[in-house]
């Protein structure tokens, strides 16, 4: 995700300094005019705002509070988007960390995928300080099409976390109703045509539904990144002492997927844990 | 659902003869022209096409098998239209009783509801003989907007299946989406508003969701309804020896409602499944 979002910044005149774990990942995106720097402490000595996309919560801790970390560059004034997708609560800690060195933090998950960076039409759910959003607008509108403040520190990845609940019990839904209609000897095609002309329409039926009816695996979004969201979801779930039956279902089939060596497949692989759960191929 | 279904057809100049259980629910559409039978038998010795528009299975038995049931009124090329919900196994079953004395069954429920009905925009998915079908699209084109042949008879029941399992996980997947975002005190109006923009939207969240977020629990669709399909659902993969993980639990889930005495309520009191599980009262 990083890359393109990085080429949208240099795209609207933005001076973008950039590191990455793996050095050999910043050579494009270097020859586009972007300075590499040798750490995230670096980054942050050199920018007014700085943007971390990594991948779980100890990732970002990593980048933004290691010994290299963001925080050993900052500067009073100096802000610090996190667009990576973590629980509420790690970053509401993270923000904690940063507020006593005097730096201001938003936590703004995306929504859209490798194509929406791309794009450059995320959707980006921000919370934290009304007024530092205010001043990442015009950095967001660089990024994203739909850019949402959804209230205090937490906000964006609480507003992220449900999103992907919902995304996940609708991919868990087409899959369950698929492996029903093979069974039953429909046509899959024709019932997707009829479902998606009613009240069980979704995006995930009409953008995966193909997909799955081919068992075309290639990721969309990978598996590997919705079962995080989803232990994110749970373990949030957890410390507020909130039961989401159905998450918590769901998370466990789609780590059968893992299990299965597909985690690196996109979310139609669902249905292969229908299918190994009926114990036959049912593939049309 | 049967007023308004009689009502369409008689607009559009069919002939129709009645019969209702309780002999009240009748007297409205006698006033508008209909013919009121005795028994589904004299419905038959009547028509060309009964329909019928009942609960479950056994009520389709009952008044198509019983000893007043349409068979005993039945000749030689009648067809009879079943546009109940029941399993499709059932369906099945009962279009080979009908068989044996030359009657034709089409399988033929529907989606939309009670506003569907009235309007006339049904979405009907039929399972039958082709020809059979073919014969009755103008009496279906009377009922519904969607008109669409799935297959053999039994097709039309399994196609409703899968659109009520897709519907009930949905339903689920906003309930659990939203409570979590109401524990982390988003204010939901502003979260449905990002997630209709995205990949989570849905039929269900879109035309549900705010019903969901005010505690409306009036029908559109009864939760008792909800449960009888999921049950019919479940009872049919039970048959063919196939797990439904998800799709058992929301109907576990949505019993629960029943136990609450609100099975007459909507589909949006799955949210106060979600509040019991919680322990506490969340609405906003």
């Amino acid at each position: 995700m990083g890359l393109p979002m990085c080429k949208n910044l240099l795209k609207v005149g933005y001076p973008v300094t950039v590191w990455n774990r793996t050095a050999a990942k910043t050579s494009e995106i270097a020859s586009l005019g972007a300075i590499v720097a040798s750490s995230p402490k670096e980054v942050a000595q050199k920018s007014d705002v700085v943007i971390t996309m990594v991948g779980d919560w100890s990732d970002v801790e990593d980048v933004v509070l290691g010994h290299s970390g963001i925080i050993k560059g900052a500067r009073h004034g100096l802000i610090v988007v996190d667009m990576s997708s973590i629980s509420p609560l790690a970053a509401r800690r993270i923000a904690q960390h940063l507020e006593k060195v005097g730096v201001e933090m938003l936590d703004a998950p995306v929504s859209g995928g490798e194509i929406g960076a791309k794009e450059g039409t995320l959707s980006i759910m921000v919370g934290g300080p009304k007024d530092v959003f205010e001043d990442c607008v015009p950095v967001f509108k660089a990024l994203g099409k739909t850019i949402t403040y959804m209230g205090k520190t937490g906000s964006g990845q609480a507003a992220k976390l449900c999103n992907q609940i919902i995304c996940a019990l609708h991919i868990q839904a087409v899959c369950e109703g698929f492996i029903l209609g093979e069974k039953l000897g429909l046509d899959l095609e024709q019932l997707l045509r009829v479902l998606t002309g009613g009240l069980a329409n979704s995006r995930i039926l009409s953008d995966l539904g193909p997909r799955i009816i081919k068992r075309d695996m290639r990721p969309g979004a990978k598996m590997r990144y919705q079962i995080k969201d989803l232990r994110n979801v749970l373990s949030t779930a957890a410390e507020l002492n909130l039961p989401l039956p159905c998450t918590s279902l769901v998370c466990e089939l789609f780590q059968t997927v893992s299990v299965m060596g597909l985690e690196e497949s996109g979310t139609s692989a669902a249905i292969l844990v229908m299918e190994k759960l009926a114990g036959q191929k049912t593939g049309q």
